[in-house]
């Protein structure tokens, strides 16, 4: 699937420091999120280098980088501490020295008071920029970053947060690249995000269904947890209804494991869906232990479709919290089909909600059995005229069991309330 | 803080290779494992460089870290498809043709006869590496690796699968760089998890109270999310009983916040101490949803001392579940020290557990007042007997303040096992 750039004559190169990423204690997840937005508008990454919090090291990186690009992304560095270093490096190989920026001290400033912080030398030191930068506002953390320009080149500091370089990047660093860059092509990209495929099941249904797939619309995959985006993306105005068009075709395949569209996921939909239906909801767990509550609470506005979950960890406080029979737990043990009908019903019951969940399972390490391995799970959900089961086994490790789990309960709601007769394609890979 | 390093004068560099690298697609964790392997054997890598699938980048950039490095780790590229291409950068480097290896041959006939795969062209591929190249065994992929020296520098080629690399980090290329580099020294790392001291206000106290520390013990932090790292190392075997005298002195100022020692988190010390004290525990959240509870069974074993948790969302459900009187709430408000206080001990009757923690909060973006703003949170903890609270305002963005609260929660309960009296320092800087 070719596609078409037209600005491979931009080059951008990104610097990633800090010894935590040369030691291997952090993995570096920024510079994708740099090219994830640096496609946006059409630019992409020529060359990543990563070295230690050295200051000659550093400054010998810049000059080189400089050299030979258009836009540099220097990533980490400007925090508070003697390692981080950028501000000098930059300094340096422009031959400005550090002053103290009346921008990056009003927020240092406004920071620390709203936290109660003192301002003290450490903090301080990140105000001191070199002469002539441009502040970067940060909304989110005490370090602002900055941009010099230099020899034809923009050098655009950040930070090293991953959450902070986020919101930079919206709401600074891209649109004054596609202001600087207007030649740019910015592609167009539909972002689906998806549910019970995994990446290589999907790309095999997309090869087997549609052999003529257009090199026009390039079809391109990220695996999250626990969703998986597939991305649409064009490059030339002219195929958009095109990329409609095959973006539709594929929905009439794979459509019910399509969450939604957008940045969206899995917990936004279901509160979503249950406001828009007026219907109260329940959890009550025992081996997710909270985390579909916690998923669901996430959400802004979760209060006016949640009012309670059980965790019910204990056989004893099956029977306590939510009216699991003895009889139930000592014939089928706590996990099974008889003991999450119980439980569902029983939180119901107890909370007034109109659909509620309910898992019991293994998470391991222990506590399997020949019968019930490790990863075996039961979940019932539904309302109280018609409660479903079904039995899975997740083979994953506890900490990916309870999400995978949590996230097909909170799927099979989404199912519900959308009305999908289809199984779910997990039905049949989880067991 | 200097350090004294014997292995400076020993140069590492890795190439990292892949189009999916560039783009964003695929995040690197080779580059960490690498950097791991390599302190087993005292190595530490100086650089990193990632490039795209560019047969005249490679080229160049081999060419830029042969000039420079004593070794050189690439990885990536020696797969079966076209845009595998570190064989041929390689061979063009040190200017070898690309011959068929009879070991990787073979290995390939073996991997292909297993898998009933024919040994087609472009599996064959994998066996031409440039002459003179000495193969590398890979058990669990396709690809061999080989490396080869050229100029004083040892240049080895790895696969990008990382199951792959693994397998051959440990049985070769560690092993041949130990033999190689007998004189190696590698560090010792002693790695404290603290909770509730921010990583400037944790330098600034050391800074202050110790102006003498030791340039041979090292002190470096990594953020983590809620946790900080806090890790003191040496490089040298004769220093490490000045690195565990000045652990203990730094231990009398900040051990309060020293959650454990080595890789662990606040829900494993929680639930380690509450087995250790034979002791039960609930919980009951409002504002956090269920994530305290959910931190805690991600712990393996968890089960012993957590039976139950409530997730009380609305002020009906903090009647219903767990006897709230409706006058507390009409008279105090959900966000109260009363309403915590009857949330926490009915959740200790219904359960029965020994200890419990109750939080209630308003997590935003709405629903704050002047006189209860978001970010406020009242969290009560204790047993039957004794029941504390404390009101903290913790101004983040909802799903960080969440967390934030979540493991406060974990933490006062953490000191109460403890039997630390000292009062947190975030009880004074959220407020």
């Amino acid at each position: 699937m070719a596609r078409v750039n037209t600005m491979q004559c931009i080059t951008v190169q990104v610097l990633l420091t800090g010894d935590e990423l040369m030691s291997g204690v952090t993995t570096d997840s920024n510079s994708a999120l740099i090219a994830e937005k640096l496609a946006q508008v059409g630019l992409t990454l020529h060359r990543k280098v990563t070295v230690g919090d050295n200051i000659r090291v550093l400054e010998a990186e810049m000059a080189a980088l400089a050299s030979n690009s258009d836009i540099i992304i220097v990533n980490g560095g400007l925090g508070p501490t003697i390692d981080d270093l950028t501000a000098e490096a930059v300094g340096k190989l422009i031959d400005k020295p550090l002053v103290e920026h009346l921008a990056a001290i009003q927020h240092l400033e406004q920071w620390c008071r709203a936290r109660n912080y003192p301002l003290n030398a450490a903090n301080n030191k990140q105000a001191f920029l070199p002469e002539g930068a441009i502040v970067i506002n940060n909304p989110v953390g005490s370090a602002v970053g900055f941009f010099v320009e230099w020899n034809d080149c923009i050098i655009i500091c950040t930070p090293g947060v991953p959450s902070e370089l986020h919101v930079m990047l919206d709401a600074e660093i891209i649109p004054l690249l596609k202001q600087r860059f207007p030649q740019a092509n910015s592609p167009s990209i539909t972002r689906l995000q998806m549910f019970g495929m995994g990446e290589s099941g999907l790309q095999q249904t997309i090869l087997d269904t549609f052999p003529h797939w257009p090199a026009e619309v390039e079809v391109s995959f990220r695996a999250g947890a626990p969703t998986l985006e597939l991305k649409l993306t064009t490059f030339d105005e002219s195929h958009l209804p095109q990329k409609e068009e095959w973006k539709n075709k594929l929905m009439a395949v794979v459509g019910d494991c399509v969450v939604g569209e957008g940045p969206t996921n899995l917990q936004r939909e279901v509160v979503k869906l249950l406001t828009q239906h007026k219907k109260t909801f329940t959890t009550v767990e025992s081996c997710t232990g909270g985390l579909i509550a916690s998923m669901l609470t996430e959400v802004p506005g979760a209060s006016v479709v949640f009012e309670a979950g059980f965790v019910t960890y204990s056989n004893n406080m099956k029977q306590k919290l939510v009216n699991v029979s003895a009889d139930t737990l000592g014939q089928y043990g706590a996990v099974s089909d008889a003991v999450v009908r119980e439980m569902v019903l029983g939180a119901l019951a107890k909370s007034g909600a109109d659909f509620g969940v309910a898992v019991s399972g293994i998470a391991g390490p222990d506590g399997g059995t020949a019968l019930k391995p490790v990863g075996t799970v039961w979940i019932a959900w539904g309302d109280k005229q018609n409660v479903r089961t079904q039995c899975l086994v997740v083979r994953r490790e506890r900490k990916s069991f309870q999400l995978t789990v949590a996230a097909v309960a909170l799927d099979l709601i989404r199912r519900q309330l959308l009305g999908i007769l289809a199984e779910p394609i997990y039905f049949s890979t989880y067991h």
